[in-house]
């Protein structure tokens, strides 16, 4: 293997040309691996990094996109972790392994797939085998691609970051990628899921995927449609992904000492709400950067313990990157896939 | 003792008249304690609650005040925890002995001394034995009465919720009571200790009483001096006394991982900030309401061994309570006593 | 109603006689309530407290036991958390609300149902409010009993004290209460469950409801079992009943970081193991005391939200308590029960 | 620098030979550093891989000790976190970073310094950047070489896994490096220390150190005078170093909810004690493996912030490396130094 395929951009923009180009793969030499791409995960990210660059210091040609799924092909002599044939996925921060994370204050973490490091949208790549973690065993290359992004998110604001437990009420809003691992995960613990949505075709998938509530957002204020199913309780953990002003919903739904997770800016890069039920409740507000590799492996462990199938919405080819992509602009039920 | 004298209001707003009243004191009987109030520390709050009730359902004639230290002076059959001669102070929410707060999502916790309850400005009180602590042997009336709120609140976002450990570096708003308990609670665990405030006078009082850096408002963005002392790192931890927008410097002055304990409002009731920071540098943004009584216990006990003394800006005799209700206005150093 | 009839000792050692007798009821005033027992769960501590008191302070005649279900029949005039026909559940130590537990070092928690304070094998009691927890809506009385000790003990360790999260890898030690609850929230949790017996046809019965993988002890070393089941990773959490110097065997089985919760002492009273893997691999040995209120409120929600059944290994009735009594040595899958 | 000089030997065993042999350099490649070394720091297992080897796969000839300080001589093209010039001290455990241990619970982790891997006793050595941390600006060599080992351990037990606070009571056992540093790193952090020593001496030290009770095991049971100097409160920490048997007495000791380190196997491998007070009292026994190199960086922030100087009972020179081996069979009070 000498070269590799890959969808490439030469400059950011809202207009960026998409082409499929060429480039020469590096020897697989120390603790290096060569891995065959067999799917790709698209996350909306991937769309802001390609249309903003998100103050990014980018390499051109850029290969965007963070989250894949694919094959050991060789190894180098010094990897101990992997061999050939072994299946693997990305990891979202490929430097983050346990712990605290990295960076600074005044330069917080941005090392990741897709974005300061090249992404993943290549049929080839040669990486330390650091950047991997093994694929779970109970999934399919597409539906593994899904865990290192918008899995592990859920899986760190509510596990790793969240303690939940069973009993607990926990607050999804909408029906993304993010938000339906969410509603998986927290089902699998026991938790008592409430899915927020303005679209009845959307809340109705949800049940039938295990919620036990559905919450019409353009039926009443959605905090009091939560406090009456709750009998005024709340949520012991919410999911707050619309962003913006919308913290402030997620604070006046937030039971007392319970806890936020800021995940999405879909509303909004300005982050506000009322100070009463933040001092009065005493919650938790914790912002998710993804996590680290050692909690990906938690998560890929209870994949085949549990039997959590991700949703995937729509497949594309390859060569439908483009229409891949759009569709993300449609807001998808789950996640969207290039298989390879 | 059959009466007492208490300083009392009889409906809230800016103009409300400030009288000495009498009542009648009930018998002591169960588990009541009879107390002699020696000392009563003012806090903020006390203000905006005569002037505004803040939305609570007050009983008039109200008295106002959370935080005082007193003298047991005689005792119902069934109290375990005091005998005559005791000295104690009080609790800020006596319901709330230790874990989870009380209340719920629709109706946070408001049952506080000098609020839903009434508050401390009675020569003479008869309650639950469960709504003291032991004051420490270690301070003088005037200064213990300063813990149950103030002091409290600073332990709690520290300590029992912040787990601060040597090393640690640690910014303080201000130089008010709770941001000078945060800075000798700070330094007693080996923390390094940030002072911003926008007065050069008191800047040099927090450095005498301990601080590590004194940072002027007014001499420039105080998050970039903060950068520079810190060579980039920023602060493991925050006590976010501003409030309003200005959570938006806390997070961008916050370490990675880092935590901001939101207590004050003194700046608007509309708490806002960028999501970047939130989201790249995944620090917890706590609201504290100062905290359980299993806590101040603690404090109580750390306060003996370290042998912390509060700040005492200035102390008035019972009689001069409204002139230290108007000391208040002017941004004390540290609290402001009555004693009685 | 004026009296209770109530299992009742004179004197404690292995012959004391077990007779039914008849006690006045106080008034129902102040916080307290009459419940009406409809259901008590035995634990074996039961039969430690009878045939030795364990160095307890009890009071003849002595009523044991310290799980029951029950109705509310009628409430003092400060009564706030229960009404008239609430089905309610004891709590182990009524005093431990929430957070820190009671007692000192020199002298240990001990003040608990069917112990220092009377037990539960009364059909009427009157007692403060708080003693009481509200039963799970969807469990009958028998069922409902059962959780104070036995379920809460499980919960506790694995839940508020394990943080147990999908995928762990849990050991369970033997199929009696203790054990089987641990099975089912683990399992609720989204764990894989370990359970070792020594029995065939007990595993048989764990495995249905559904267990993992079964260990017998007589088929080799349980541990080298647990490495060859896990490739050599251990159990991230051991629920160890045993006692005695079976904590070693715990310490070999436990994994990296992981956690043992001393439980049981069928086996001894001095508990001991190889200090090697206690150092190398740093877990957490936890000893648990059942738990406090909170805590047993917590589980009640969880049960009605995830539909666990506790098991019960035969119903007697009440005057069927000496059969009961024995059916504990004859080593019960789940729980024996006595029905009023 | 090509060669380097080293005490070596060639086997284990009470008896082996120690001799000051020559090693060929590797080259400065990659991410590696050549660090010369100028201070050594022993510990009491450094004897005991010498005498029995541990069971360990040691290589000979075979050099030991695990506990160095450096300057960094050159670096490797791909080194980031060092320059030439830089302070640095060695990690114990050079793989593990942050987060969960290494190995598993059939091979626990071993691969530390002075073991699996070649020790510290060479006058340069050429290793990964990954292997070490800045040494503190505010201690010599000598000083700072005392930290990866029994610092470390002593920080790990007490502030990264024990969350110590301010008015905590803390029992260390010993005047032994471990112990000191944990009366010194307690005290920064505002807690009450006893030390228990069977040394009047010992103990007068230890109080002129900083200690706030010294017990004489000589003078009667060290846990009754314990109760006596806290009203039978206990301890909130017990650093358990004694080993064996003496587990049985920190768990007499342990105050409810509170804390046991197992640090020490100075008389047994065979730790035990009564299953009572483990279980009502519900404390944590935790065992202790050192710790990751976060934890190491966290406490050479603290020791430069709160002034803290290790305890060297006496530095020796690179030619008297028995004798200083010697010293420790004696019981140093602190740290035995070797300075090259």
């Amino acid at each position: 293997m000498e070269t590799t395929r890959e969808w490439q951009i030469d400059a950011v923009g809202p207009d960026r040309e998409l082409t499929i180009g060429e480039r020469r793969l590096e020897p697989v030499s120390g603790n290096k691996v060569l891995v065959r791409t067999e799917a790709v995960s698209l996350n909306f990210r991937d769309r802001l990094v390609m249309e903003s660059g998100m103050g990014l210091p980018l390499q051109f040609p850029f290969v965007a996109a963070s989250d894949m799924a694919g094959i050991v092909e060789a190894v180098g002599p010094e990897v101990t972790r992997f061999k050939p044939g072994d299946r693997v996925i990305s990891t979202f921060s490929p430097d983050w392994i346990d712990g605290r994370g990295l960076g600074d204050a005044r330069t917080p973490p941005y090392k990741t797939r897709g974005g300061f490091y090249p992404g993943v949208l290549s049929q080839y790549s040669v990486l330390s085998e650091e950047w991997y973690s093994r694929a779970p065993d109970t999934l399919d290359a597409a539906q593994a691609s899904t865990l290192p992004c918008a899995g592990l998110t859920a899986w760190f604001a509510l596990i790793e970051r969240g303690g939940l437990k069973a009993g607990d009420k926990v607050v999804m809003e909408g029906t993304g990628g993010v938000a339906l691992f969410g509603l998986q995960i927290a089902k699998a613990h026991g938790a008592e899921v409430f899915i927020t949505s303005g679209s009845g075709e959307k809340l109705e998938r949800a049940l039938a995927l295990g919620a036990d509530h559905a919450i019409n957002r353009h039926e009443g204020d959605w905090v009091e449609q939560l406090y009456q199913l709750t009998d005024g309780y709340g949520a012991d953990h919410v999911l707050e992904i619309v962003g913006g002003p919308h913290l402030g919903e997620a604070l006046r739904a937030v039971a007392i000492n319970g806890r936020i997770s800021v995940i999405g800016v879909l509303e909004g890069f300005e982050v506000s709400g009322p100070a009463g039920p933040l001092l009065l409740k005493a919650p938790v507000v914790q912002g998710i950067s993804v996590g680290h590799r050692r909690a990906l492996e938690d998560l890929v462990r209870a994949i085949d313990q549990i039997g959590l199938k991700p949703v995937i919405d729509k497949r594309y080819a390859f060569d439908e990157f483009p229409q891949a992509l759009d569709h993300l602009y449609r807001g998808p039920f789950g996640k969207v896939v290039v298989e390879f």
